[in-house]
């Protein structure tokens, strides 16, 4: 591992001299592998999801392993898209002068060696890769075992994009063995070789990490996501995206977890949604009003307002007002994503002025919260802590930035 | 230290929705109780200084806790122009559409609760709480025993600002007891109350934060700052800058602890340099090539050119030229700040471009290291790490931001 270190470390010397064409090209020749090779990948996720299948891992969790030949393609576009993106390094992000002449340049420089330590997604392994080289930043990537063959497949033709411009195959290295000590060591820095540690995965990791890191931590908790139905609301848009924030991937952060209706809209729009939701295969968890309005849902209880699912379980609430529905994101909400349906202006700026999450969307799915769908390329993941990056985590995310000041011999007065 | 630490929570709540107007009239009327206590605090002022000469402290550490007249209205003046910043919160920092017709907006918000830990500059009460309250942030700050009575002084003019717009109190709180505990509950976050810390002191309190903080740091190490000579510089701003760089204030982060000049021009300028800094008290250290230009140098050893003098002493070494200076500079530098004394525009570019610290400088003293001097207002720190902020860590630099996204209904593609 510390060895792996060094030469993240040393990668990133050449990485900082490198051109916006080396990056690019690299991740443009990734792609290609990706898409040549995609035979060779599909047979490494069969081995994986066999394994998968025979630990007896979850639904949710098979899904987020499972790759195809579409979602395949999928992970070689994400790879031209980031490579697409405006280059974030060496950009002047703010410019001024000073009374006294100083001119003064803040410009975007990588953020150096980055730890991603993440569980069975194997798109991953393409995705931080990908934005780690993007940004100039040397990447160590520690993938799941579960995840293990199809993120080294993946990881080989990352290998030969680099090579394919005469970059160092260490700007992306993935660690080999699968032994818990390797986190460890991640988290504890290598020396002083790793400059943030990106943790993607469940509570264990994220409590393993809070306890262990030594390093800065570009953190991601869970999402605890709302959709707050307002009386306003138009019910066809009520429905459609409560029920696609819901459904249409029910194991990633960004899958709604609690409805929240308005009393006074309820009986109207409430049995349309629990009726597509039940029909898709959906179980409702409801306060007595909800329960009282869709008898087939189950009640919910106090646990429920604060669990991620992850799955197809939805927990369903009658509120007052729109400062009710606030009132109970505070509360029980991770900070994550919540998503208004109305159509009165008022109401949705109060709920974008006084809820603090990371992403808050009017008449939209929750599951826009990725990258990707930002804009970015791809996403590294999610942040739901306040420090240097909240929200989808893309290239311009993991920079930073140095002063560039100039002069004509200015002297400071005592 | 629990109960200061809900209180800080309820007063971000307060915090968030309060003006522009209410954080700025609070700040200027802080800064008209600092004028009109100002004999207060000298006489605070005058007990810390009595205590701090008996515990025998060094010149340099009796300077960063001094205040007089001056300092004090140095100090007013601070909080004045931290008032008249452009208000951060509500910024819209970026905002693009998306193909599909969602609208992002990132808009700047507070951090919440920040943790100042401090040693003995009283200042840096007046500076800290101010960027925190300008920010929207709640600070809990923590000072050094030795400048206790100072600091309490102060923040008593803090209150009086806050009260003056009824704000709560308890925006900027100051911890009483001057046990080590406190620096350790901060440093666990108070059960989640505090969103960041940032330390501001000497090598054991860094030592301290990176083992114990379980909280994101923004940090700051040590300043070993280098001022390099090229050949094609002008004689009287090589001799201006570098006296300025070290001898100005010999006890900031910022103060130059190594001279680097270019050996074809080490004959004709540096005995000029050493001439001025001798006249002025300091001692030089130089490698054998100095020693041999002026011989009232003493030898430096291995040990030099990586120590934090933060006194009136500067390391001297003749270099071959802008490489092996750069070279130099990435051994033992700390990151944080560097000049350049040059005429030659490719060699400043070279410079610029190959070094890495927070901020660089061409034909200027590496004393403008401060927010003040950059236009902030004021500054909570020079952070010398990479993660949120680096370089002086000013009001903008306290925020985070959150994502704002309007749509029409959209959900997202399977």
């Amino acid at each position: 591992m510390h060895t792996m270190g060094r030469r993240a470390r040393e990668a990133v010397s050449r990485l900082a001299v490198s051109s916006t064409e080396e990056r690019n090209g690299a991740l443009l020749a990734a792609a290609d592998a990706i898409r040549s090779e995609t035979e060779a990948i599909l047979e490494a996720n069969r081995a994986d999801m066999d394994r998968a299948r025979a630990k007896g891992l979850t639904d949710a969790m098979l899904d987020r392993l499972w790759l195809d030949a579409d979602r395949i393609e999928g992970i070689a576009r994400g790879l031209e898209s980031v490579a697409a993106l405006a280059d974030p390094l060496g950009e002047v992000i703010a410019e001024w002068e000073r009374p006294n002449g100083l001119r003064i340049q803040r410009v975007r420089v990588p953020l150096g060696v980055i730890g991603i330590i993440y569980e069975s997604r194997p798109n991953v392994t393409a995705d931080a890769g990908a934005l780690c080289l993007k940004s100039g930043n040397a990447a160590i990537l520690r993938g799941g075992s579960e995840s293990v063959s199809s993120s080294q497949a993946i990881h080989r033709c990352l290998s030969v994009g680099l090579a394919s411009v005469s970059l160092p195959e260490t700007a992306v290295q993935l660690v080999p063995t699968q032994d818990r000590e390797a986190v460890g060591h991640l988290l504890r820095g290598l020396s002083g070789n790793v400059d943030v540690v990106v943790p993607r995965g469940g509570k264990g990791l994220i409590q393993r990490v809070q306890e262990d890191a030594r390093v800065p931590v570009i953190g991601h908790l869970e999402g605890i996501c709302h959709v707050y139905v307002h009386e306003s609301s138009k019910p066809e848009v009520a429905t459609a995206v409560t029920v696609n924030a819901k459904m249409r991937r029910t194991g990633i952060c960004g899958a709604a977890e609690t409805l929240l209706i308005d009393a006074a809209a309820a009986d109207t729009l409430l049995p349309d949604i629990s009726e597509t939701l039940i029909q898709l295969g959906c179980e409702l968890r409801g306060d007595p009003r909800a329960c009282a309005i869709d008898p087939r849902m189950h009640p919910a209880s106090e646990e429920d307002w604060s669990t991620e699912y992850l799955d197809a379980i939805l927990s369903v609430k009658v509120v007052e007002d729109v400062g009710a529905a606030i009132e109970h994101i505070q509360r029980f909400g991770s900070g994550h994503t919540e998503a208004i349906i109305a159509e009165e202006p008022a109401v949705v700026e109060r709920f974008f002025r006084e809820l603090d999450s990371a992403i808050l969307l009017h008449n939209a799915s929750t599951q826009f919260a990725d990258g990707a769908e930002f804009g970015m390329g791809a996403e590294i993941g999610i942040a739901t802590g306040r420090i240097h990056a909240r929200g989808p985590v893309g290239a311009a995310e993991l920079t930073s930035y140095k002063y560039l000041v100039r002069g004509s011999g200015q002297i400071r007065p005592a």
